[in-house]
Parts: structure tokens; C-alpha cells; sequence
């Protein structure tokens, strides 16, 4: 068999974008929206992006069951099978897991790439490129890797990799990870040439990293170590084990329950463009801009005296603002939110509020 | 004959509204709207107003062609031939004029009233009192008739009536009309104790304002005295001579064409609560406040650091906003306006761009 019939992906899907509410809900996240006005979405990008590279059917999409209606309208080339419906959210950690044993069902021998669904890439011959380098090392090496995406600025809201150890060409092994840095930090970073972006994808054998959840996350291990394997290869038998057994995992993240704690983690660095569009203000920098300086997302403006604004409204409208600049302005589905960029990181408190006060149908 | 049967209202109602645009449109004006959250639009609380002191069939509501569907829905006691469509905007004169030769076809004996269909007022029964006095004084005074409003503030978006001779307790002659003057003239207006505000109601007999529509307007008296007055009780020939003569109409209006002009104009001084509801600032000072000094209308807002603004939706929605002051937030129909309170005066000039630029719709 071609060593590329080993190769998966797991496309993780069920995350909420409540940073891009009220335009990303909890009934519509960010990911199943045409973010960039291009006629696909987020999760459509990226699964045009990797379906060049792995082949259709070893293609997975981990998402909440509330969202399977989306998956299926908007991936019809995927089937049924290949859509995992999480009945709780837990994090990244319960949900890599389960994708791993899934494969290791049907492949002893698989290598998998675990992608968020909801990042922009640009420049993606190089990601291509970086994909199958990262395939051909972890194939080759027992190794936990991730990419680390060469800096361009002194970015505040990443978290970022330093590289230590080189093995080979864009190679290293992990010396630290780190929370996001201050500014002064961050000018550090770029300056010192051995810091890189955690871009949140991750490569390896899926023997590899069972081995490292069984050694860091012993309680993830043991829910599903608990099912015998032909559970994995049935889809009723393992959704009846899911629905009983996924509530029950711990809520923790990959990269901090083992990519912090292994000491075969690796980092290749990669320089395709790429941005997690985690915030108004990262889609505000990503976004083309008019002449005064405003971005404008499914609306026409009339903009007086009215500056480095982002407006982004669901359904044809018509924006007319005057004195108003570094805000956000975004409304969907009976939600307006009116809101500096500088205290975006408020909003989902707000979302918050809102429910509390207002009911959920505005989460 | 009672004397009481001789008096007719024309309620004039042919504005567009569009200093409370998005929220007052060409296709539903401010007068149409429930501007006050009381379950009655602001004709309708007009009508209801001077529906226990005028005859019902007295009557008459003056208004545009296009708005022929809103008045009959929204007054269903008034009768067709009570409603006078105008196939064009040509002011208040000509408007007068035709109410003014229809009615004096019917009865020549007849006085009337003449109010604007989208102010507010308060202390209605002092508004009861203040009519019924003016109709005595008109019927027995070859008299044009304005009511001057009892200023209460140093209010520059009004025009101001200075009282001459005393005639009778609260009727005056009429010394001059005042344009909006500027804040510091406003104060010495209401340190005078000679100025009063201009109400845009006026009183009169028939025959006194077609003697001074004459005498002063010699072009529109030719148009409506060239037809015979049996054209005016016949609706299907009233229709027809309109249509054809009244586009003709020069536009002007009747402050400018007659009331600035006459020498028998009398202003009856009057102490009920009063606002023409001119713009969103007037809204605002009229409006409940909430305790951040908010005003809504028709929607929920959460406010976070945010002050002195006015909220105004068509339709269920929920505002979310941080970090704006004195602001007007409109939105209806497929245009959301954002827009400071001091330059509220420039949103004629935006809705002209929006036409302009996005098409008649935006209206």
C-alpha cells in the first residue's frame, strides 16, 4: 500500500468563535461562515486545502453533534461515517484522542495531521510543501510534531514555540512554549530568531501519540482503551460508546496536557502565511481596506468622518456612520454589537451578559 | 345650527420625516410611526386628540397619494372622501388652500383648525381649552390665528413668536415671526417674556384665510377659485381638478406666503405641553431615560461605558454597545445609521447620499 493511503486528517470543528459574536453564534460559529467573502467558508477552505494532499476518505471532522446539519451541507463530498459527533465539549485533548484510536482501528500503521478548522492560510504551495515534509519526519522519527509559523510581526496574541535542538532542515526540537507576551516580549522574540508562532497543527503517528496520552493523560487512556477496537470500526457501536463514554473525559487541551509534558516534541518552522483570525482586530489587519481606512464584510458603508473600522452584518444592509473610528460593527441575527477593537477581548463577557440577561438565543 | 357643527380640523400629514431617518422613511413617515411606545402612532394620538372637540365627518386628514393605504388603516373611522390626497409636495400653503376651499364649499360659515399630524402633546385637556377659546376668538375676529407655545428653555431649533398688542387674555397681535436664533438671543427671548414658541397650528374662518391667500397669494388663489365650488363637494371631480391643477401649485409655505405677510394675525398665547418632535435630539429630551442616561425605543440595550445616547429600532432586536456617547443608533428597513447627536442637522444631506449612491430603496 502507498504510504500516503496511511495519511490522515482530523479537521477539528466544533469550536463556538464567540470572540466574532454577535456574527459568529453558537448556532452558526465562525468556522460554517464565508469569512473572507471569498464563496467558501472556513471549514470549506480547509478542507480544499488538505484534500489535495490526503486522500478523501481518510479525511475525519470532529464536530459537536449540534453542528452535523452544517458539516454535511456544506462538505456533501464527505460521508456520513467521516463526521465524528462530539456529544459534549471537552477540549482538544478528549477529542485528538478519540480521533487517534478511531484510526488506529482501521490502520495500525496511520500518520495523521490534526488542523484546525476556523485559520486562514495564505501562500499554501508552501503549506502543502510543509505538510508532507512533516509526514515524511514523523513517519520516520517517533516524534509529536507541530509547525511553528515563522514570524512576520511582534504579535501579542499568539502563544509561540522556541526552537531548540535542530535535527534537520526546519527541524528542531521544542525548548519552551509560551503564553502570549507583552509587546516588549514579543520584540524579543522576533529579534532573537528562535522564536516561532504555535500554529495549533500538529503531526504524528497516531501509535505515537496514544503512546503519549496513555503516559500524560492516563484518564484519557483509560475511557478509550476501555472499548475494544472493533468498537472504533462499527459507526452505531461507537457513537452508543461515545454518547455514554465522552462526557466522562477530562476538558483539557493537547498542548498542555502533552505537548508540554513530552520530550519527543518537535516543531518544524514553516513561513506560509497564516492567521488564526482570533479576533475582530486579526480579521481587521487581514482584510483588504477602503480608502478610509475601514473594512467592510456583506454591507455597503457611507462613512463620514470615520476611521479603521470593521463592519461585518449578516443580510444585505446599509451602514451609515459618522464620527466613529477603531470600532466594531457587527450584526446578525437580531444582534448589534457596537464596540472599540481595544476592548474586543470583553466580548464574550458581553456574550455573556447578554444570555444572562436576555435568554439564550443570543449566545 | 350649533355653532360646534361649523368647526372643522385638517390634520396635515404629507411629511417624509427624514430627520429621523433610517427609522422615519419615505414609505412609512415619522407620523406613521409609534413613536412613543404607547400603541398609537403619532396621527393617531393627533386625531384622537381633537376627535372629542371637532365633529368627526369635520375631519379632514391632508396627505400625500403614496399614503393613502397607511391613514385608512390607521384612523378606520374617518371615511375616503375625508382623506385629500396630494399628487405632489407643495408645502403647507397650497395645502391650506385646497382644505380651505373644500371645506368652504360645504359651509360657508365654517372655521377650522389646522395641526400638524407628528407633534407631541402634553396636558391635553389644557390643549382642549386652548382650541376651544381660539375657535370662539376666530368666529368673532376677522382673525388668522397661531399658537404660541409657552417657552420653557432657551430652545434654538424653534422659531419664536414675539407678542404685540393685547387684545384679550392670551390673544395678542402678532408683533414678528423669528427665525431659530442662536442660544444667546434664545435666552434673552425667554428673559423678554415677549417670545413665544412657533407651534405650527393655526386657526382662522375659511373666508379669513381665502381673503388672505388672495390678498397674499394671488397665484394659488387663482388656481383654486377657478374651479366652481361644486367641484369641491363632488370627490370624483374634486380628484380629477386636483390632479390636473394642483401639481401647478407654486410651493411655498403658509408662515412665509401669509402669516409673515398679513396685518389681522393674532397668536393666542397656550401652556400645554409641547414639541414638534423636529429631531433625535428632541426624541431623546422627551424620552424616559434609563439609569446610564440611555433612551430605547422598541429594543433591548446593553450598555457598557456608554451615555446620553438614543436607540431606536425597528423590529426585535438586541443592541450591544461599549463605549459610545451621545449618539443616535438607528436602524430599520435595511439601513442602520450610527451617528452623533451634534450632527444630526447633516442627516438630510446622508440620506441624499444614500440615494444617490445605493438608490431610491435607501429613501
Amino acid at each position: 500500500m502507498d504510504q500516503k493511503n496511511h495519511r490522515y486528517c482530523v479537521i477539528m470543528c466544533g469550536g463556538i468563535g464567540s470572540r466574532f459574536w454577535p456574527y459568529s453564534r453558537a448556532a452558526l460559529p465562525k468556522q460554517f461562515i464565508d469569512f473572507l467573502g471569498t464563496g467558501r467558508t472556513l471549514l470549506q477552505m480547509s478542507y480544499d486545502r488538505i484534500s489535495g494532499i490526503i486522500p478523501k476518505q481518510n479525511i475525519l471532522i470532529m464536530t459537536n453533534e449540534r453542528y452535523a446539519g452544517l458539516v454535511a451541507e456544506q462538505l456533501p463530498e464527505i460521508s456520513r461515517d467521516q463526521i465524528l459527533l462530539e456529544p459534549a465539549r471537552r477540549n482538544t485533548a478528549p477529542c485528538i484522542a478519540w480521533a487517534a484510536w478511531h484510526i488506529a482501528a482501521r490502520d495500525p500503521e496511520a500518520s495523521m495531521i490534526v488542523i484546525p478548522s476556523d485559520h486562514v492560510i495564505t501562500r499554501e504551495n508552501l503549506f502543502v510543501e510543509s505538510v508532507l515534509q512533516g509526514f515524511d519526519f514523523v513517519e520516520s522519527h517517533n516524534a509529536l510534531l507541530t509547525f511553528g509559523i515563522e514570524p512576520t510581526r511582534p504579535e501579542t496574541g499568539y502563544g509561540y514555540i522556541q526552537i531548540g535542538e535542530r535535527v534537520s532542515e526546519n527541524m528542531n526540537k521544542v525548548k519552551t512554549f509560551t503564553e502570549k507576551p507583552d509587546l516588549e516580549l514579543a520584540k524579543v522574540f522576533i529579534a532573537s530568531g528562535e522564536f516561532f508562532w504555535n500554529s495549533g497543527i500538529f503531526l504524528w503517528r497516531t501509535s505515537t501519540i496514544i503512546e503519549a496520552l496513555r503516559k500524560h493523560v492516563s484518564d484519557l487512556d483509560s475511557v478509550f482503551a476501555a472499548a475494544p477496537s472493533s468498537v472504533y470500526t462499527d459507526p452505531a457501536a461507537e457513537r452508543a460508546f461515545i454518547s455514554e463514554a465522552y462526557p466522562g473525559c477530562v476538558s483539557i487541551s493537547i498542548d498542555y496536557s502533552v505537548m508540554e509534558k513530552a520530550d519527543n516534541v518537535y516543531v518544524e518552522t514553516v513561513s506560509f502565511g497564516w492567521n488564526d483570525l482570533g479576533t475582530w482586530s486579526a480579521l481587521y489587519d487581514l482584510s483588504p481596506k477602503n480608502s478610509e481606512t475601514n473594512v467592510t464584510q456583506n454591507c455597503n458603508v457611507l462613512a463620514y468622518n470615520s476611521r479603521r473600522n470593521i463592519f461585518a452584518i449578516r443580510g444585505e444592509k446599509l451602514i451609515v456612520v459618522d464620527g466613529l473610528e477603531d470600532y466594531i460593527v457587527a450584526d446578525a441575527d437580531g444582534v448589534l454589537l457596537i464596540c472599540p477593537k481595544a476592548r474586543e477581548q470583553k466580548i464574550k463577557n458581553m456574550v455573556n451578559d447578554a444570555k444572562l440577561k436576555f435568554g439564550d438565543k443570543y449566545e
